[in-house]
């Protein structure tokens, strides 16, 4: 059996796409396609609640004609952006890099601060700490005032910035690890591990090896509940191609 | 001063809307006006994570350009769909009628059980009442298994239904107040409550009786943190009319 | 209808009752009377776990001869002395400013910061967080250690101390909101909002209009539970008039 | 050195305090006098929020007079009523008997459900639980529907009642112990686990236990935050003779 | 690069250990050696908090030697049984089933029920579950009632008795998922994920997928805070070659 | 009747157990016996995860032979290591003395914080307050970076270094209490006490207490669920002494 992982990127950057895929690929088994995928159109990046709505149209265009031949999902974006809806609309299993990485720093520390981009990414973030269940476990959320895109164009002020966060996360939070709250900060995770001797986590490369994990073993999403298709009804308007469907 | 208040219904069902506009209307001060709103494209009813998400852009169509002249928007949906989205581009009040119901129950009650219409629609609810600091209060989410349309069609069949999962929550649940979690209940609140002597609580006329207080008392959103206006920044294809931009 | 709301100051000092008095006038729909009334008897001002027991008695002499002509009640004390006992006597709505103005801050903010008088109130305080479900969204509560009554007598120091801590709230604590944690602040919202940028609220105003909306939908306090009117008995000695009878 | 617990009953049925001296004596070690109180005036019973009260004072104006001669103070109530304020004027350490029997439970099980009278109670007793940080370890608070004085007059009744709700908790809610909720239960605690051969707990010969250890210790009540001495005022009216004053 | 991952089975029955590498095998990637070791003496199963400690020693005087050729360790058994200790004395990555488990059925369900073996079990995993932050999302643990040794010998009636309290979890957990909490289930999952049409998750294939993900990431366990090396000190007696030393 | 209560030191410290006898025995009321037990074998101090779980079995070895004759027993580590085993072994209550402190500290203050000896023993702790359900009223874990055997060798500096970490928790944390997280600062308590003018609460002598009321009460530990004692079966090899066996 092989499976046939897609990764998708709700924003428009596609070399963020690239670095993610590039990340990704090495940790892959051999009999995992990772397909990697931009949103066609919409915003460069995706920074606080009104990108995010607007980041899912995009995902599930592109993700529903795939429904029948890929295995898993794998959102890039650390809002986990759009990863309910998509749970509906697919019956493999769907995980975005914030969930991924919160697990993943649950098992190598004690405590984590999460380092994000923009101060507006911050509450975002924060909600989904208490909806996976990690109040506890994170000690803190802390914005390194960067741009997504500048993460690209300036990797040397990235660093910087990052690390003075990193330092503060461990001097004041209690953290013994970190997590690195944006997809664009993928690359910085072997130097910022090197340089702090703590593990520093980015979800990108943690959420693909979860997704084909969960597909080696069959488990599936739930369609019981929440996750259940949406009801077939008609969309109107612009909207219309967007109806929920008998399959 | 007079106080626009915008009710919007973020489904395309217009009979609706004229439900919820005649439950709130009676209540408003003299000098409140309340304008009401519908989807003008996208889903009839809004059931589940899919559906909420595409419930979101219509709204934002309808309500940004009335961005000047309005003083402060009820969503009309008890998923509070799209409300932080809605308050990142407003800089007035917006509430949806799911926290406005639970801060009511919070006031009238010690538990509250929270009745919806269909079982998909119970984990989005539960994840609302997480988010708004009321596990403790909130003593269970019920389905009626009743779709939103259809509480219009056949009233007798919902408060029959409806009834039925209140005995429940009174019985076993530990419940002394009802919630009704879904907009198309509206009409049910005083027969219900009649029926059964305890409160029973519909969220949209506590929703805006609140954002008239918050506007009398000129309280309008935080504009430092999560809320803060979207960056501005080009969308590309379809979602370019969306794309945020300098006010 | 006509809607009377009672606004009590279980502290004998009647310039705060004016000044709430005042501050919630403006507030309120043509069809509101609202009648503000002192404590005939006792402290001056309450400030911690002492003043607020004595609190009660007076405020429940006061409001139970006029529970046939009140559709609503405010208490005007930011630890919400007294809610619970007086949700047992009446049967139409009762809030403390306290529960109140952190709704409001719920609706417009991510977090907020409570700034409260003397260090003595903050852990009531705190347990009031805690009962109303805001441990996540309450960053702080700090006390400004000025006097209750030092804020009328002396306003420059008030905004001095009490911006002092705003200040921290939000450069060290994340808020992106306010909630003055006194009724006795009242008269500072407009002025620190203005100075900082952010809601600044005050309970008063927010309770009053909170009132106003659960009246007009009929909303009444659940009686089957903790708020059950009280059992009939005989309470001997000096407490024999408050013994709870048969309306 | 000699130890001097005050053991005070909140109501004014003498009979009740008698049981619980008579329960509490056997356990204490010879250096410990007790002295049992009985509140001089007010109601017979504490059933709900608003007999809360009025079980205050008079219970501050017994205990105040004592304050140089007694060690350690029980509250004998389930409400743990007035505990708070009555820490605030005293520098010896005081507790309730909820408070002290859910500390006993946590110790000799995994989970405990709490059984009390009347309904009107189990919201009172359910803050209690969240105040003092059982959330997890009880597992519910059941109602016997008996009220507090049938306990003494009623006792094959009592039985049979409380009987069924600990049959419930054990079969239903995983309970692996039962608090008694009621002072008036104290008798009843050899019989039950005697019964049911789970730990019955009654708080009243826990909490004057805990006193005397806490007292042995010479741990005191702290004085720098909430339970500082109320600030220095005049109480007018009927209220004066409790004015806070100078020690 | 080849990895090399540790599936360790704390009791010394080797059939369980057999079963656990045949289910996790068809999962791993070409380049990962899945080396499955038993317990070298101690107990045939782990039942409840006794059992558990006794469990540690032998994993630890198996797992040390082979420090510097592993690159990851499974702990399976449900109760995640010594895992904080061994992740003290190993710089790679370590987790037990139970988190495993947990992690997965968070992605696929809004809601999970734990079904175990005894009774005695479930306040350990209860713990566990508040620990790694599934409070909201386990819906309860259930217990079949079936020694642990049994499932070996009579799966029929593992199956039926297991059966039955997924039926309850379905109906009135509000379950949408199921965990099965005891290694020796493994076998069965998917037969009741045929039966049920839920996802049924054994966390030993989640365990072991998991591992090689963070060990492909080069990921390991932070050694700053509690997961630091022991410190170097003697242990007397025969205790004496567990005793921590300098690596 | 005589009450025997077993204080048992899981490291070989005998000094450390003589100064817990000290500590504990003035507090004694006339009938209780109390015998202190030093582990014979093992660690000379307990740091962190992995000498926790070492110091359970020579806890068990000596305790289990006097079973017979001791009426509750003190675990004398902050650690509360073996507490839940040893309560599956033994009918009597059993506590540790984090559990008694948290108690203790949670009837006399508001808010405490927790001084510990080393940072690796933070995150154990940590694990305890949430187990035991303290979340709310711990205000912080401090680690005074001084080990263990130090406490006994240099009073000063421990003395120096502990006031340091009291301070920040009464200037920082917004505690009103000290919690001595360490079993061999039960000696500075009176000195910390009077220096800072706060509760500075140690486990010792509170836990012996709180198991004398206990033990008077003949409150003893449930045995219907996760301290059912431990199921008859063979520990194979070195184990085989420790194997539960029919009492």
């Amino acid at each position: 059996m092989n499976i046939k992982i897609a990764l998708i990127n709700p924003n428009t950057t596609k070399s963020m796409t690239s670095r993610m895929h590039k990340a990704a690929s090495p940790l892959l088994s051999d009999k995992v396609d990772l397909v990697s995928l931009t949103a066609p159109y919409g915003a460069s990046s995706i920074e606080g609640f009104y990108d995010e709505i607007f980041a899912v149209p995009p995902m599930i265009e592109v993700l529903q004609p795939l429904a029948a031949e890929i295995d898993g999902v794998v959102v890039g974006c650390f809002d986990d952006t759009g990863v309910d809806a998509l749970r509906t609309i697919l019956d493999v299993p769907v995980i975005g890099i914030c969930q991924a990485a919160m697990h993943a720093a649950s098992i190598v520390s004690h405590k984590f601060t999460i380092i994000t981009t923009l101060n507006c990414s911050v509450p975002a973030i924060e909600n989904l700490v208490t909806r996976y269940g990690f109040d506890k476990m994170c000690s803190g959320v802390r914005a390194a005032e960067i741009p997504v895109l500048d993460l690209e164009s300036n990797t040397t002020d990235a660093i910087e910035y990052i690390s003075k966060k990193i330092e503060q996360a461990l001097s004041q939070d209690g953290a013994d690890a970190i997590v690195l709250g944006c997809a664009g900060m993928v690359d910085l995770t072997r130097d910022l591990t090197n340089k702090f001797n703590v593990p520093v986590i980015d979800g990108v490369g943690v959420a693909v090896k979860t997704i084909e994990g969960l597909v080696s073993m069959q488990i599936t999403t739930s369609k019981i509940a929440g996750y259940a298709p949406p009801r077939v009804k008609y969309y109107s308007g612009v909207l219309e191609r967007f109806s929920p469907s008998q399959n």
